[in-house]
């Protein structure tokens, strides 16, 4: 569910890795300004339970790592004895070993953990989608998310001509377009019936700006076009068949701000309903790191092979999984493997074109009585 | 800090996996009776907060899955929409990937979860030791623990001449049984602070019994005598220094029911004013599941071949961590498998004097109002 980076799997990735890191810290260091906001309007000096924090779609926890900190340290600033959970969430396949590892600093790295910082503080995983009530009713004081909730709960249907609902059409969009709005609702009602009165949310979600730009379409060319017109060729050359084409049909939505805002507009919404308003919504555009650090060493080939393997990293289980099942698996490999090498040709030949600069909503929203 | 067996790391431990997941599985159905026992004596109808259940020393959660649907039904028996959190606990090098996809039923397994059979139940787990509080104050309502509270926080003293406190003589026994009783203090007073008023513990813990019996000494050889003569040979053939011999200690002890009823005894006690009571101790020892196997297939390699890579899973990193860091992880790694090789041939030679039966003491701890 997280498109947050977690431990390389490989080599290949471990080039990329910090860089990729760099531009989730990047995001979530935005979102902060906004965080203490929230955490200011909040009565954390209520010490009649515990402070509880929710990070969903967490990935190994080193992205948010200094924004749990400032949040532990805020709350204890008010109060300085409260008992603070903090509930780390993401998908059943998510590496929880590296999380654990990072947060009780079994292993040399550079993102130093809080945990030892800080007494009374309980930290937690869950393996349990957003898509369901994480914790108890009326336990959480404070929700947090960021590159995550652009995964839809299932994918509504396939996208004839394109890869991703942003290039979708007609009677697609609108389907990709409703199941967005389902699933929105779904996770905000989730989260109202989690969140105490007065407890607030700050979620991070890739969107469409006003401007229409989105991850990987600022200036130059539009890294979901790209994807697709590299698939088609394999289409047209004969390496995929029209039923593997169609069937990569990436799960995702972004939302515009009007459709982020639409629950809580009308007052007679469930979401309304349920005690939620918003407080604050924006869009921020966050620099490509990969892009900032080519600008440095001005290197087509190292550019291309940092920045290939981090799109590769959250997109290559759908691309895998839309090769036919009676395919060998070395087969579907291969076609994988020539998949993005042919995008890292790409990149490397014209690579002014290329850059993944992270466009997101930020959000905060608030639990009134109900 | 569990001996509970997780996912097998290699194929040489595939053989034995499922009979190491047995033996602690036959001990967690020893103890069912006695959580059931415990559940009826607690006042589970309230539910004014979720009820809450500790697995301490979960490994892969797979030995206790059917427990905790047993206790998950129980108390929604008494109280159908009351929320129910599990927080299962281990030490950060657990592997909790294991644990999550086994929760979620990610993959194929012979252990079915029960986590899509509830309503209204959260599922958690943390890295955090059980000799540190896991859990808010007064907000755990159940505790459990099978096979792991053996480990001590951290070895007091080198043994001289064995590698087990229960070969321990002289101060150098006294020295591990001080640091037993701390380190069960210790453990004793975080559940107090955690659990509600009538909250209650079910500790499974090695034991030794009345009888002196322990795990791996009940009839034949003493397990932990075998791994001190080869150790000692290994010594005495120039493979192993003096040094080496000594530093390989585990850090255990197992306590006696008048080890572990000690806190108890005096009313002023840290623990009694803790408000903790036991309730009940009793030993019981479960049969070696590798022996029982034995007995029907009577094939002496296989045995062989099965027992000792369980013995291998808890007291390798130990042997391993005993060896001079001046050696290649090469030359390390080949002493461990000379060593377990040794204990291998021993077996096939003799197994009619091999077994590992569980010796454990089986602890229902309450806590009244303190």
């Amino acid at each position: 569910m997280s498109t947050r980076i977690s431990q390389p799997d490989n080599v290949a990735m471990k080039g990329g890795y910090w860089l990729a890191t760099k531009g989730t810290m990047d995001v979530i260091a935005a979102a902060a300004p906004l965080v203490m906001d929230a955490l200011d309007c909040m009565d954390t000096e209520a010490a009649d339970s515990p402070f509880c924090l929710t990070d969903m779609g967490c990935a190994d926890g080193g992205s948010s790592m200094h924004l749990v900190r400032k949040v532990v340290q805020t709350v204890r600033r008010g109060s300085p004895d409260r008992e603070i959970s903090v509930v780390y969430t993401d998908q059943p396949r998510n590496n929880y070993n590296a999380l654990f590892r990072l947060l009780h600093s079994v292993d040399e790295s550079s993102v130093q953990s809080y945990f030892e910082e800080f007494q009374r503080l309980y930290v937690l995983a869950s393996g349990t989608s957003f898509y369901e009530q994480l914790v108890p009713n009326r336990s959480l004081d404070f929700g947090f998310s960021c590159t995550a909730m652009h995964w839809l709960h299932s994918k509504p249907s396939d996208i004839s001509e394109h890869v991703h609902a942003v290039g979708a059409t007609g009677d697609e969009l609108l389907t990709f377009k409703r199941q967005a709005a389902v699933d929105w609702e779904t996770i905000l009602l989730h989260r109202a019936a989690e969140l105490k009165d007065g407890g607030r949310l700050v979620l991070v979600n890739f969107c469409r700006d006003a401007e229409g730009r989105h991850l990987g379409n600022t200036t130059g060319v539009n890294m979901f076009d790209t994807f697709n017109q590299l698939w088609c060729s394999m289409l047209s050359e004969g390496e995929i068949t029209q039923a593997e084409y169609v069937s990569m049909t990436l799960p995702q939505y972004y939302n515009t701000l009007e459709e982020f805002g639409a629950p809580f507009e009308d007052s007679g919404s469930a979401v309304s309903r349920a005690g939620l308003t918003l407080e604050h919504a924006q869009t921020k555009v966050v620099e490509c790191p990969f892009r900032a650090e080519f600008a440095q060493h001005g290197d087509a080939a190292q550019f291309a092979r940092d920045y290939v393997p981090t799109l590769r990293s959250w997109s290559e289980s759908t691309f895998h999984g839309a090769l036919s099942a009676s395919r060998s698996e070395e087969d579907r490999r291969r076609l994988v493997d020539d998949f993005y090498g042919a995008y890292r040709a790409l990149v490397e030949d014209n690579p002014a074109q290329h850059r993944m600069d992270y466009v997101h909503a930020y959000l905060t929203i608030a639990k009134s009585s109900s």
